[in-house]
Formats: structure tokens, C-alpha cells, sequence
């Protein structure tokens, strides 16, 4: 599992049904400018760092083996002292 | 999942029938010049931002789990103001 | 998907069962030195640019869900002028 | 699979259910700063040399298809002479 | 799937179950100074260049959907001359 911080919540209003209603985040991975998006079952606000889960077990983690999630919000980690947090841009 | 900027139509008359006569997108990841394929279940069009989902989600996401995707849009961004963008090559 | 040249046939005689006797490419991505191997059932040529499926998509697009693949062709590209060719190494 | 060494316990209170209360580690991979989290039903301790399965397979390794893991320990290595780690940062 | 060569035999008493006493070996992948940890059902030596299938089609060619590979060995490569050899570090 990845490990990120939750940037922003993500309006998408054009989006294919199965995606549904589910809150979706733009969260950055840590020690890398690279933004992902993710779906949140857990009820994260901006600065949150999490774990996130890819691949196949994103689907399970959404509530569903048919929800079409490859990244979702496992849990809030309790406390992160990110030592590449200076260097990263 | 990804975000990426649709570029064009890819046109590719010999394909495995399983394909079908889905719409094929190329698409570039933010703040990358990495170019991918995806699947267009949603109907973008050229210069839209947009959120694909890729792993096996892909597959359920393209209308069939047996649909030979492994990047399937999922949905359009309302509004992406990228600050990567300047930067890219 | 990614976009992909193609190299080369592969030739390993000891193999697995599952693999069968199917052909095996040799295929460079897009913009990249990178060269890794893709199961043919389109039937490509030297210097094709095609559209290759991963995930377990390939497994499906290979023919079959038993098929031992993770890189799959799916389609030859009709037209492809790659902007990225003259600074590839 | 990945070789990765373990760092530390990582506590998320706040998580989905399906977690449970297995333990999750920090792990790092060889000749890397990149960090990661992985559910380990093996039992190691900090500093353990570890290889690490990913994608769907990660999942069964850690006691059941339906749990949410993306990378699981599987096994500790022996006795690992990391012939990287003097470059690492 | 991946073109790697194969380096030594990895040892790993503690593991999980689901492993059983298949064979591990740390693999180098082409171009790339990234060690991995494949299984091999095919039964190679140090030195052969092989072709490894990754992703959920690693447990299939391992033998069994239960097995937890995501990096298994489908064939060893009749010949591979490595334009990149002279290259990598």
C-alpha cells in the first residue's frame, strides 16, 4: 500500500454509473510530486496522510468486487513525520 | 486512478475481435510526457482532463468483464488548473 | 494500453505448457529504451507500432483466461508519427 | 516479488473494516528511498530483509481473497549482503 | 512480460504456507540494476536470460490460482545478446 497525503476533493459531474456518488480525492504520494486520484470510504480531510490500496483489492476495499476503483483510502495514519517532506517539490 | 489530458483518436483497424469498435483515446499523464491508450465509455473530447482507472477495475469500468482494457475512462474533470503544466515537456 | 514498436520474435524453447506454442514479440514502448516481450495473436510484423493490453486483461485478449500473459498486442496501429522518435536513444 | 527491509509498525486507527487488526509495517526496497506498507502474517522485526508479493496475488497471502492487501511478506530472507545499500540515500 | 537474468538462488526458512519449497531465485531485469524475486518452475541456472510473467497471471503459470507469485519464469531465451549489457552498472 501507498503511502499519500489528501490534497483536495475532485469534481467530476460527467462520470460512467458505476462510479456512483462516492467522494473522490486528489492525494500526492509521498516524496514525489505525482497526484493520483482515490476513493475515500474512510472520511479524510485535506492534510490527512493515508494508506492507500492499489490493484485488485481496490475494488474490495470500495465496498464491491464490480465498484471500478484501482485506488482506495484503507486508513488515516495516526502520525507521519515525513523526513522527505523538505526536499520534495 | 490516473489524471490524464486527452490528445486524439487512434485509429487501428487490425485488432482482436474482442475489442470491438470501442472508441480508442490517446492520452497523456499530468506532468508527464507519457502517452497511454484508453478505452472511452464517457465521450471526451480533445483537451479534456480526466480521470482513468486502470487494473483490473478496467475491465468492469469499460461495460464487461471481459473487455480487454487495462485504462478505461471513468470520468471528465470539471475543472483542473494544472500546476505541472508550464513545467512539462 | 501502451504504444509499443516491434522488434523481434523471441525464441525460448523451454518454456511452460501453458504458454502453448504461441508467438512471442519483442517489443520496445514508446519513448523509452525499455524492451520487454508480448504474446502475438494478430499476427504483426517488424516495425509495427501497436496498442499492447497488461493487467489481467492480457490473459483474456491472449484468448484465454488460463493464458499465462501479461502483455498482450491487441491492435496494430494504422498511423503512428511519434514525436518522441528523434530523441529516443 | 519485491526485497524490501523493515522499518517500523505503522498505526492507522481510523480504517476500513476489512483491515482488521492485522499489523502493518513501513517497509523500504532495496536501492530505494521509496517507501511502502505491507501487511506482514509472517512475523518480522525491524531491520528483517523481507520479500514482498504484490498485485492479486498479495491478497491470498495474506489469508484470504477478500482481504485488502496490495503487498504482503511472504518469507524473510536469510541472510541478504545488500551490495546497493552503500549508494543509497 | 519482463526480460531478466537470473543471479543466485534466494533462501527463505521463514515463510508463509501458501509458498510451499518452490524454488526462489533473485533475478536482474534488463537495462536495470532493480533486483526482483521470481519463482521458477522451469528450472534455471545462474546466468540464463528467461522471460518472467508478472501480474495475476503469475499465479496461473506458478501452477495454481492459490499460489502467491506475482513473478514467475515462463521460458528461458534460446539466445539474447544484450545491446544494453555493456551499459548498465
Amino acid at each position: 500500500m501507498k503511502i499519500c497525503q489528501v490534497e483536495k476533493t475532485l469534481v467530476a459531474t460527467s462520470r460512467i454509473g458505476q462510479l456512483g456518488t462516492r467522494r473522490l480525492l486528489v492525494v500526492r504520494e509521498r516524496g514525489s510530486s505525482s497526484k493520483q486520484v482515490a476513493v475515500d470510504p474512510v472520511g479524510c480531510k485535506e492534510g490527512d496522510w493515508v494508506i492507500i490500496v492499489g490493484s485488485s483489492a481496490a475494488r474490495t476495499a470500495a465496498g464491491s468486487n464490480d465498484y471500478p476503483s484501482d485506488f482506495t483510502i484503507v486508513g488515516i495514519i495516526d502520525y507521519w513525520d515525513d523526513d522527505s517532506e523538505s526536499g520534495r517539490k
